[in-house]
């Protein structure tokens, strides 16, 4: 099937990045074509920016010519190629990666490893912060999402797509049982998502270190049963303070500094794990031979979101979790320029775009 | 029960480490005494010298008095305080480090980070390099073993204590699974011990990277399929061509170097572990962004060998298992300083001791 049969002339509005600090919005981005048989065109219904994307925000070389971006997306299938075998036109679906969804690592829960799979923006795929998307393998990559949902119950279901996803990855790898005792490094939209999944995974007691109360403060709703406003040493005398000295039996890492992993692995119980899901901002981790003599580990990293969304949604849709409640601001597509410098200054905690 | 009743004036042989590559042996150390009465004594048939016992032999200070030094041992009990209820005189154990057993790290198979425990040598305890031995919770410490074993068995039963657990959990620390293909970095005795492990555990190929072919020859024989002499990036490109480009589902690190680790993780496939049992001699492990993208992680550290003792014996008894032929050399108490030159020196592979 050849991909111009399905052109449109008009073109339509997408985020590009041009460099640092340097968004854009473009009304005249082509629109997306099916390209191979296994695509599917994706119309955006919420969009939102990760706190990942403000890593290129703050250093993306300058591109005159702009790349795409975002990744987090829900939508509705408006046309799928001739090979695409169980998704249909009109279905509510979330994607994170795009993902053959039949390899091995994908078999494996894998599938940000996918053999044949990517990230958007990436090998002339869309970004998710536009009007539409192409979306490959619409077999395995898009999820189908039920219903006719409200506001609050879409960006909840949104939150699969990849945030919620990630804290529920991050307690995933830290092997979080029913009962532990869990700290959380970070007060961000990953963080708060990661109390909720320690919580839903039967978590007792969650301690979560951050030190923006308006944050915290959902935090507690989540879950949290403790709060460490300190950092560093400090942080790490606290939390043992709060556990008898021993440590949590696992530590969820959301941010993505050296520092914050330090304090992971510190707060951590002999023989448990950290799991980590910030985008890492170093190149090494303090696991030397104190580490070494209390059996103390990490595993983790980006978040093969598909593997969780059909485990997760249920929940969401029954409203037994509201992880879309980390989104303080929706905005439009000509207000993402102002969206990610407002993520981040720290004045807005997650944003949603409504195109 | 006071310890001097039970005191002898003659005194014993014991190593003592005095500085760098500075071992002696005494032969007026204090006999070991019951000072607690949950303790035993234990009259050492076997010993050996681990390559940990390297790492402060090439780099201690200078100290006239001498430690005590040695923890891999099997013996039979000599005598028990009044509070030992489960062990008596004549039994024949394995101790690795001591530890209550009761506690809730001991419960949870973590014993060397028992609550009440400690290392050989440390807190007025008796090194295993001796003829006899005070151990604490001797009920908790000490595990019997059957029989009147013959010399080959004797060696078996004597790595359970440190040596053979040790290749084992690094095979246990990344959850190594029947079928699977598993990297070895390291050709000394715990690399071939974990080569040993990970085939018991059911690996299906076992690529062993090493260069002593006198070693990687007994190494195949415990189980290797493949021998990878290449260090480095070399290294890391011939096990990735051995496996199709995707690495390894298991790697154990079992060198203590960061090249060695760095080597590991690099050869670990998407999602899985590196489980490190090398004495870290470095303070940072090289898990940048490159690995977060892949999910691989690192856990594992010093070995809790109580843990797997009554596991792994029966497969030692019963002649399945052969860990004992790591030994390549056997000595008495008095060749011991030659027996650390011998290892340090690598003209011995490892060194078993008839005190």
């Amino acid at each position: 099937m050849n991909g111009s049969a399905y052109g449109k002339a008009e073109g339509m509005k997408a985020t590009l990045i041009h460099g640092t600090h340097d968004i854009r919005v473009s009304s005249d981005v082509p629109d997306p074509v099916i390209r191979d048989d296994t695509d599917a065109i994706v119309r955006v219904l919420r969009s939102c920016i990760c706190g990942s994307d403000l890593w290129p925000y703050n250093s993306a070389d300058d591109n005159p010519q702009g790349d795409r971006i975002g990744h987090e997306f829900l939508g509705v299938i408006e046309e799928v190629g001739s090979g695409v075998r169980n998704r249909t036109a009109g279905q509510l679906v979330a994607p994170f990666v795009w993902a053959d969804n039949t390899c091995d690592f994908c078999a494996q829960g894998l599938q940000t490893s996918c053999r044949h799979g990517g990230g958007w923006g990436s090998d002339g795929t869309d970004g998710g912060q536009g009007e539409a998307v192409r979306v490959p393998f619409a077999d395995g990559t898009l999820v189908p999402m039920p219903g006719e949902p409200d506001d609050a119950l879409l960006a909840s279901m949104l939150t699969l797509s990849d945030v919620f996803s990630t804290g529920h990855h991050a307690a995933v790898s830290a092997r979080v049982r029913r009962g532990d005792t869990v700290a959380v490094v970070g007060d961000g939209a990953v963080g708060l998502c990661a109390v909720l999944a320690a919580k839903r995974l039967g978590a007792e007691r969650i301690i979560l270190l951050g030190r923006h109360t308006d944050r915290t403060d959902l935090g507690r709703e989540f879950g949290a049963t403790d709060v460490v406003a300190e950092r560093g040493d400090e942080a790490v005398e606290k939390v043992r303070e709060l556990t008898g000295g021993d440590g949590v039996d696992a530590a969820l890492e959301c941010v993505g500094y050296v520092e914050a992993i330090r304090t992971a692995i510190e707060v951590t119980k002999d023989g448990r794990l950290v799991g980590r899901v910030g985008v890492s901002q170093y190149s090494d981790i303090p696991l030397g031979v104190g580490e070494f003599m209390r059996n103390v580990g990490v595993h983790g990293g980006v978040a093969p979101a598909r593997a969780y969304i059909e485990e997760l949604l249920p929940d969401v849709l029954e409203g037994r979790i509201q992880p879309g409640r980390v989104f303080d601001r929706t905005i439009g597509l000509d207000e993402v320029p102002d969206g990610y410098r407002a993520m981040n200054d720290r004045e807005a905690l997650k944003v949603l775009i409504k195109p």
